[in-house]
């Protein structure tokens, strides 16, 4: 397993100075293709051995092919694709991105293509990619640059928390080994094609290229997403260190979670949690909840409030400014009505709702964050949630469904995804609806006698009541902990339905101005 | 249930004379208040039901609601959701195409985010929204138009055929109800905002809208996919209507749906099947697999291919021309190496591999070519198929994995789809990798005694083998009818793993250009 300290740029390049005195730098040893072979026939059978192991195991694993130009990547990728059952391999190669990526968070194109557990992702092209290009074209400031670095960190540790294995190579090549691959190629006119006036570019700015690039492997380089440089001008070394690499790292990623699964705390049902902060529940309690409306009070002022906010709605995309809602609330609290009173004031093109039923199969084999990833509204549009990535924090917490260190860590893992938001621009608005416990019975008994609403209440509503002191708990921890200024919680009394629709398009509305500063 | 004649233009607007000649039409008489309630409340009791009766019945429900301006979507749209569950619920609003659906055949969009079986899809904007809004700005021809519906006839009929259920509504409003509906929502500073520009510029042109909608309405008409015409003057009599539509439609179409479960033809293992086209398979037996070339022509001649293949490629990507390629052939036929030849020519970049193995179980409530239909590429991008659409009428039809009127339909759908493709300017390049019995006998065993090929054999490659018989015929008939001209299939004689890779190589070069017309 490679060791985690940062990278050493004297060990990224090799030693030109014998060019710079005339001198001729004596040829490196070549790896003797039988040995090559041989050690070949060994490594292919423990690899497929251990993509078998991997197709049962709960993680997926990155595996990041990175380098200068002419290092190869793109044989290092068909070598692999020679090795490995393809069956269980997905292949990316992110370049420039495309509309539909630009008008979103930096890093949404990666999160939506992630691959399964038990599933490799090989990435010709990554999160990397354009940071390491653009810094080529000297386009990006130094402190954009730094962002980006920071940003790709918390991502993959977020993977890496979600026990997923990363793996980063850096297909090095010197400036010397590279200007005599790109001569070889153009002497025979059937290779010549292999060497664009890209290459011999980056040969050109090749000292600056390279000091970009040792900035980025330094910044990224973490115990547990470490880079490995790999010398790239023995072709068949190259490959051999390569595959190595996956089979060293792999091996020693299920021996550290075989080692977790026996020490770490399990996840079981929890429906009387300890606080994590003691005043969390306090907001809740205190509420007032007895505020009314009469219907003609209501009708007046909601025609007022949907014209205000149809006005918000439009500056917010005249200005290419996302909207992100979140509806939360105890059952039966009314989330369903209010976001349809707002969306009645929205053009039907603009919005879309997302009703967060449990996961499906497909969505468990990710981070729990990868469904809402997926839905991240581009520029200008809105996205609207019947219940939301809080459920890790709520029902999951309760019931067990994932570990107490999951939960804990989702605090900060919700605020790093919301910040996101907001960082590209996106009004993130966040709703508790809150009833009593009283409301909450009247209106289960209502659901029941009701026959068109009867399916609105089962069994599990009943349970879920039963552990109303728990929920306040959560909610309160919740309300604590990820109550941020970009993205603040609205907390909305809900016993009267109506009085809870208008103040939802108050707010709504009062916080798009704010946002647009209108 | 709707009967399917098609829709009478002068049944899709009220008279309009009365206003022409002076005088008023009288109020048309409303749905009261009361009446509406009762009805409502019996209405959402049995849509909830349907729902779910639907999670675990093998069809969707796509459900169209489009209209005159001003006739009420939006409503329309949260009435039902506020009648239905909306976990059950997908909503889709398409408007204009983003850059990524704009570089790939019309109907990708839609393909690419169909609801799973047991869902309702509602369409606020669909696959008619871009017609309908072309022709009002006068920028498509007629003939332009026509070719679109046609494609969304053979969209419809190709969903309808795999059971899923079609619903279509016209929300319908005189000029008059509709300048009426305008004026009133201007008449309250509240409401206003509910009349935009847009609105007043459709009313102004209404006629000319009207006829292009009768024309659309009338062409995308069939029994199967009818349209029905809602009067939307009345908003709750147009709820009503709309509501039971689609109880009666759903209803009736889970009878015709258990009708038909007794009556047609089982999906049964046909391991001997009776070939379709008497002359397909003797095209394959007439292969001349005997062909050898020995390692150093390879090798030349390999690096000229490659060379060549290159600047095809090149050539196709700079005229925005995608390439899609299959590769079909037995197991152990050698696709996995000929296709990592293919691709050491191409930058990673431009090309991604598929590898085709059993559907997931999201890809099984789908269409069988849905998951082909979402990796189709951008103009200018390469998707590589290793088995592809083609397992429908191979293994699927030898393991009764589908009906037999499914399989047969099949040659039908995939030509369908290949057109799409080339007439989007894509390349479509086919092979089929040929080897006798005897050498597929020889690499099975090699592949047994060599470790690290161990993984690429196993009991079902074995049983397979043993109905090579049944796989001539099933082979035979796709190479007859899906031979097609934009679409040809490459039979590659492979007995010889270099002969083959390079007679893939100096096609797929030869077919670019030809293409290109180079």
């Amino acid at each position: 397993m490679p060791t985690a300290k940062k990278p050493n740029p004297s060990s990224l390049v090799k030693p030109r100075t014998a060019v710079a005195s005339g001198k001729k730098a004596p040829a490196p040893a070549r790896l003797p293709k039988k040995t090559y072979e041989t050690r070949t026939a060994v490594l292919r059978e423990r690899l497929v051995q251990l993509q078998v192991e991997l197709k049962a195991q709960p993680f997926q694993v990155l595996f990041i092919v990175a380098g200068v130009a002419g290092a190869g990547r793109g044989e290092v990728l068909n070598t692999l694709g020679s090795w490995l059952d393809p069956r269980g391999v997905e292949t990316f190669s992110f370049d420039q991105p495309t509309d539909e990526e630009r008008t979103r968070p930096f890093l949404w194109r990666f999160w939506r293509s992630l691959p399964p557990q038990g599933k490799i992702g090989i990435y010709a092209g990554s999160w990397y990619t354009e940071t390491l290009a653009e810094e080529a074209r000297s386009k990006k400031e130094l402190a954009t640059l730094d962002h980006d670095l920071a940003r790709i960190r918390s991502f993959e540790k977020a993977m890496v928390d979600n026990d997923t294995l990363i793996i980063k190579v850096w297909l090095n090549l010197s400036k010397d080994a590279q200007r005599a691959r790109f001569k070889k190629y153009e002497s025979d006119a059937n290779t010549a094609w292999r060497v664009t006036a890209d290459d011999w570019r980056h040969h050109r700015i090749y000292d600056r290229l390279e000091r970009t690039a040792v900035h980025i492997l330094q910044a990224t380089h973490s115990p547990a997403a470490p880079w490995t440089v790999v010398d790239s001008e023995d072709e068949r070394a190259r490959n051999l260190a390569v595959g190595e690499l996956l089979v060293n790292r792999l091996t020693a990623h299920q021996a550290l979670l075989a080692r977790l699964a026996r020490t770490r705390p399990k996840a079981v049902p929890d429906p009387k949690p300890k606080p994590l902060r003691a005043y969390g529940a306090r907001r809740l309690q205190g509420l007032p909840l007895d505020q009314l409306i009469t219907p003609e009070e209501y009708e007046e002022k909601r025609d007022k409030w949907l014209s205000r906010l149809n006005t918000a709605v439009s500056a917010a995309k005249a200005a290419g400014r996302a909207i992100t809602f979140v509806f939360e609330g105890s059952d039966a609290a009314g989330k369903g009505g209010a976001i349809r009173r707002l969306t009645s004031a929205i053009d039907v093109r603009d919005y879309r709702v997302y009703s967060i039923a449990k996961p499906t199969e497909e969505e468990k084999s990710h981070h729990y964050l990868w469904r809402f990833w997926r839905h991240v509204p581009r520029d200008g549009q809105i996205a609207i949630y019947d219940r939301s990535w809080y459920g890790r924090v709520l029902v999951e917490r309760l019931e067990g469904f994932c570990r107490p260190d999951e939960y804990q860590r989702a605090f900060t893992e919700i605020n790093d995804f919301e910040r996101q938001l907001t960082e590209r621009g996106q009004i993130v608005i966040k709703f508790w609806l809150h009833i009593s416990r009283a409301e909450q019975l009247a209106r289960f008994r209502a659901r029941e006698t009701t026959a068109f609403k009867n399916h609105k209440i089962n069994a599990e509503d009943w349970r879920n009541r039963r552990k109303w002191d728990g929920y306040e708990i959560a909610v309160g921890d919740m309300l604590a902990l990820t109550d941020t200024a970009a993205a603040p919680w609205h907390l909305i009394p809900a016993n009267d339905k109506r009085y809870a629709r208008l103040q939802v398009l108050r707010t709504s509305c009062r916080a798009i101005q704010a946002a647009l500063g209108s």
